[in-house]
């Protein structure tokens, strides 16, 4: 298996409520079919918004689900001030700050990071972590 | 917020057994600490193994969790036969097969899938889309 990774598709209750969300915060649908599934291009990968229902039902795995799903996704920024604009564009946009921003220690390195819930409760810190520098393109490699 | 993404961390049980498993798929850790972390990296952002219980802690959310996460994350291969060799190499891995591949049809395309869980239970869909062709750097565009 190749490493690497194609498409990370988040289950939504209200696929039109999440797409306005990820809209609010600056970013562009690149396809969508209707009111079945809208994809967001992202650096070398695909983030799809699919409804929870469909997503459970094409993985063949129940639909039930509580608490935290043992997954976040993370989206690192160039300094400690795009950390809170980043926080606050997707605070106005819906989304709900689940641990507003601190310093962190990683690894030797001091950073500053927080995250938000999406309207369906997906995690996303947001961070800046000068271990993690971003390429020109933005994306993260490790040194 | 730009339209791009930085890292996925998996929250695991026991870090050395996930890290096994996915280096059990050929993949190889860029940087380790310790018992504390594993990181992977991926096309252009990071893949990173965290324990499940740390992770609740670094977000702030209580760990409980049960039933379906709600977001599942996908590797596109070439053509059918991969699909299937990629899963059976999850399988060997210590990986489950959660939904065995299977024709699927994609807004007009015909395609091949299948789904494995790695040892936590985080989902994976082994994928053939013609609809969405991996470039020479193995990264998936929206056309």
């Amino acid at each position: 298996m190749e490493q690497r990774i194609s498409l990370i598709t988040l289950g939504v209750a209200d696929l039109a409520q999440a797409r306005r969300f990820y809209e609010g915060l600056g970013w562009q649908a690149g396809m969508a079919v209707g009111d079945e599934v809208v994809f967001f291009q992202l650096n070398g990968l695909i983030l799809s918004l699919y409804p929870l229902t469909a997503l459970a039902h094409d993985a063949g795995v129940t639909e039930t689900s509580s608490g935290f799903a043992g997954i976040t996704l993370a989206h690192n920024v160039r300094d400690e001030a795009e950390v809170d604009a980043v926080l606050s564009e997707a605070e106005r946009a819906g989304g709900r700050i689940v641990k507003p921003a601190s310093r962190a220690e990683w690894g030797g390195y001091s950073g500053y990071s927080g995250y938000f819930a999406d309207p369906d409760g997906h995690l996303w810190e947001v961070a800046y972590n000068p271990g993690f520098p971003l390429d020109a393109e933005g994306n993260t490699r490790l040194s």
